[in-house]
C-alpha cells in the first residue's frame, strides 16, 4: 500500500470552513486506497498574533522561547484538522513534531532536521490510521521545541516523505503550479508540468515566490521527488524531480524580481583586494548581493556594480559609503528603480545562443540592459523598473509561447 | 537550598502586562535565595477561543484531539512568562507538561498524574534556572497529550512540588485567601491563616469556588502543605496543611451554595430497596445527589427530598419523574428556590451541641430549616432561597466574629 505525504499550507487551514476541506481531501486520498500523512501549517494569522502577543513581553523574545510559542500554532492546526478528519467518520492520530521524531540541531528559529525516527508514523499508519503532523518544528538533543524557519512545513513534509519512502509527497498551496512567468503579468504563461530540482532553486533566488530553498535543497539532496499544487483546485500540478538534461526545457521559466536595488562604486581605485573588502563587509553583515558587474579598468580606475535586495539596500549602502571613504573612490550611488529579468533552463547547458536570443529579444523591445549575470542554467539581466513587465512579456513570447 | 512551587492561575497571566508583574513575583522569590519552579494556566479568555474554534469544526469533538488543542493555551503562556523573567535578566527553562515529566493515564480530559519525572525539572534548577511549567497537561503512556481537567493546573504544582520535595507550594490566584465566609456578602469575613486539606475538602463541596476538589486531595493523600494566596496583593495568605485536632476552630468557615434544587417524591410506598432505585438511577446518569432527607414513615408510606445542582435538577426531574411512576408515587415536585448553608470546621469533631447553636441562631433570625444533613465536621442546612444571605450572615456572627 502505497504512502502519500500531503502539506497544507497556512490559507489552506486558514479557517473552520477550510479546514473541513482540507480534511475531506485528505479523506479522499485515504479513501483511494492510500496511507495518508497530513503535514500542516499553523492557520493564517495565528503566527502573526503569537509574535504580536511576543513583541508586548519583549522587544526582541529569545529565540528559544519563541520557537516554544510559535509552535504551539501548527498544533492547534493538527487537532482541528483531526477533529474534522474524525468527524468524517475516519480515525487520525495528530502528533506535534516532537511525538512525529523530528529531530533537529539546536539552533532555534532556524533549526535543521538531522533525522527522524519514523516509528510512531509508521506505527499509527499501520494501525490504518491517518497521520497529521505538524509542520516547521521539531526538538533538540537538548529536548526544547525547535522550529525550522521560513518554509518550515515544506520541509518537514518533504523529509518525513524521504524517511518513510513515501510513493509521493505533495505540496499543497493557493496556487495550481509553478508557472512559466508570473500568470498576473504574463497571461499567456502557463503551469510547468515537471520541473527539475535545479530549476525549482534558480527561480526561488530569482525572486520567484514559489518555495523556499531549504525545502526543495533537502528534496535534491535526497532524491525526494514532490508535487507543488493548488488546495481547491483538482487539476494542474507541477512535479520536481531530477529531470535529464536531454529532456530539460531550453528555458522553463521566465522571472521578474522588482525588488532589487542596485548600488555602484565610481572610479574605485583597480587594484587587488577591492572586490574582497567591500564584499567582504557585506558578507559579514549578511547582506545577500546578486548581481555584480565591474567594467573594464581605464587609467587604473573601474566602476563596480552590484544589486541586492532592497530591503536591505540602505543598510549595504551605508556600509558601502564607509568603504568607499577608505578606497578613495569617488562616489557611490545607490538605485532601486531596476528590475532583474532571468530566464532559467536546463536546457540551456546544451543550446548555445541562448543568451544572444534574450539579448536580442529584450533590444528588438527598445530595453535597455543595464548589468548581466549568468550562471549555468540561468541568465539575469537587470533593466530599468518601468521596462520589467514589458521585458518579461517578450522574454516569454520568445522562449515559451 | 530551598525549592519553591508557584501556580499562578488563568487571570493572574490574562495579558502582557499582568504577565510582566508575575515575572517580577517569581524573579522576588529567586532573589531570595529559592529555586522556583512556576506553574501557569492559560492566559485568560485562550480556552474559551479555542473551544469555540474546535466547536465551529465538530460538534462533540473528540476527547483526544480536544487535549492536543488546549494543551496550546498552557505552553503559550509558558513561553510569554519566560520571555518575561529573560527581559528582566533572568534565566527561564520553559517545558510543556511532557518535557516536565508529568506522565498521566489515557482518561482524555481528566486524565489523573500516575507518576512524575522529575530529573529535567531537577537538571535545569541546578543550572541556576528558573523553570516554568505548562499546568494542566501530561502525556499518556501511549503518548499522546494529556489534559487533566478543571482545576488541573493546582493539581500540576501540587503534584511537582510533592515529586520534588518543595519547601513551599504557593498557590496564586485573585483572592487573597480562604474566607471564613464570601466576603461580598459577609463584610465581617476574615482570611483564614491556616486551615486543614479536609475543610478545604467540605468547603469546595459546600460550593465555595477556592479550589477543585482534586488538587487538594492530591495535597491530603501525599501530605503536601500549600498556601493560596494573591497574585497581586502581599500579605494574606491561607496555608492548607494537616492541622491537628486539638488545634482545629470550631467552625473555620461558613459557605451560602444557591445553586441547589430540591426534589420531593411525595408518598412513595416505604419498602426496602426503593432508595437504591431512586438514587443508583441518578448515579447511573452521573448526577451528584447531595443532601438526602427521608420522613418517618406513616401506614407505610413515605415523603423522600434530595437535593441535586441546579445545573442537573432537569435531568435529575425527569429521570425521578419516570421511577416515581414505577413506584407508584403520588406526586413529584422539584425546587430551585433553595439555599443550603454549611459550617465547617474540624474541631466540631470534640464539640457537641454546635448543631443545636446553628439551628437557635437560624430559628432566633426567623429562618426556617426545611433539610438537614451532617458528617463529621460539616453542618448543612436548606433554607429558602430568600433566607440564603441573612443566614449566612448570622451564622458567621454565631460561630466567628
Amino acid at each position: 500500500m502505497a504512502i502519500i505525504v500531503q502539506k497544507y499550507g497556512g490559507s489552506s487551514v486558514a479557517n473552520p470552513e477550510k479546514i473541513k476541506k482540507v480534511a475531506e481531501k485528505i479523506v479522499d486520498t485515504y479513501k483511494n486506497g492510500n496511507k495518508v500523512v497530513a503535514v500542516v501549517s499553523a492557520m493564517g494569522k495565528t503566527t502573526d498574533n503569537l509574535i504580536h502577543l511576543a513583541k508586548q513581553i519583549a522587544n526582541i523574545p529569545p529565540a528559544r522561547e519563541m520557537d516554544l510559542l510559535l509552535s504551539t500554532g501548527e498544533i492547534i492546526s493538527v487537532a482541528l484538522v483531526c477533529m474534522a478528519i474524525e468527524s468524517l467518520g475516519y480515525q487520525a492520530e495528530g502528533l506535534p513534531g516532537f511525538l512525529a521524531g523530528i529531530k533537529t540541531d539546536s539552533n532555534h528559529t532556524k533549526a535543521r532536521i538531522r533525522t527522524i525516527d519514523i516509528r510512531r508514523i509508521i506505527k499509527e499508519l499501520k494501525n490504518g490510521k491517518i497521520v497529521v503532523v505538524a509542520g516547521f518544528q521539531g526538538i533538540s538533543p537538548e529536548e526544547s521545541i525547535t522550529t525550522l524557519g521560513r518554509g518550515g512545513s515544506d520541509l518537514t513534509a518533504i523529509a518525513i516523505a524521504g524517511a518513510i519512502k513515501a510513493e509521493r509527497c505533495e505540496i499543497y498551496t493557493d496556487v495550481p503550479g509553478v508557472f512559466t512567468a508570473d500568470p498576473n503579468i504574463v497571461p499567456e504563461a502557463r503551469i510547468i508540468p515537471i520541473i527539475s530540482y535545479k530549476e525549482m532553486l534558480e527561480m526561488a533566488s530569482a525572486g520567484a515566490k514559489v518555495m523556499q530553498s531549504r525545502a526543495v535543497e533537502f528534496a535534491q539532496k535526497y532524491h525526494i521527488p514532490f508535487v507543488v499544487k493548488s488546495t481547491f483546485a483538482d487539476n494542474g500540478g507541477t512535479m520536481v524531480t531530477e529531470v535529464d538534461l536531454k529532456e530539460g526545457a531550453v528555458v522553463s521559466s521566465v522571472t521578474l524580481d522588482e525588488k532589487q536595488s542596485k548600488i555602484t562604486f565610481f572610479r574605485v581605485p583597480d587594484k587587488p583586494g577591492v572586490a574582497a573588502k567591500i564584499f567582504g563587509a557585506l558578507g559579514k553583515e549578511n547582506i545577500n548581493v546578486d548581481v555584480i558587474v565591474q567594467n573594464v579598468s581605464i587609467q587604473g580606475y573601474t566602476d563596480l556594480s552590484f544589486t541586492v535586495n532592497s530591503t536591505e539596500c540602505e543598510r549595504a549602502f551605508e556600509i558601502s559609503k564607509n568603504i568607499g571613504k577608505d578606497l578613495g573612490c569617488e562616489n557611490i550611488t545607490s538605485d532601486s528603480d531596476i528590475a532583474k529579468i532571468t530566464i532559467i533552463g536546463l536546457g540551456m547547458m546544451n543550446h548555445p545562443g541562448v543568451a544572444a536570443r534574450m539579448f536580442k529579444a529584450l533590444a528588438d523591445a527598445g530595453i535597455n540592459i543595464e548589468m548581466i549575470s549568468t550562471s549555468e542554467i540561468k541568465i539575469s539581466c537587470i533593466v530599468k523598473k518601468k521596462d520589467g513587465q514589458k521585458a518579461l512579456k517578450v522574454v516569454h513570447k520568445e522562449f515559451i509561447e
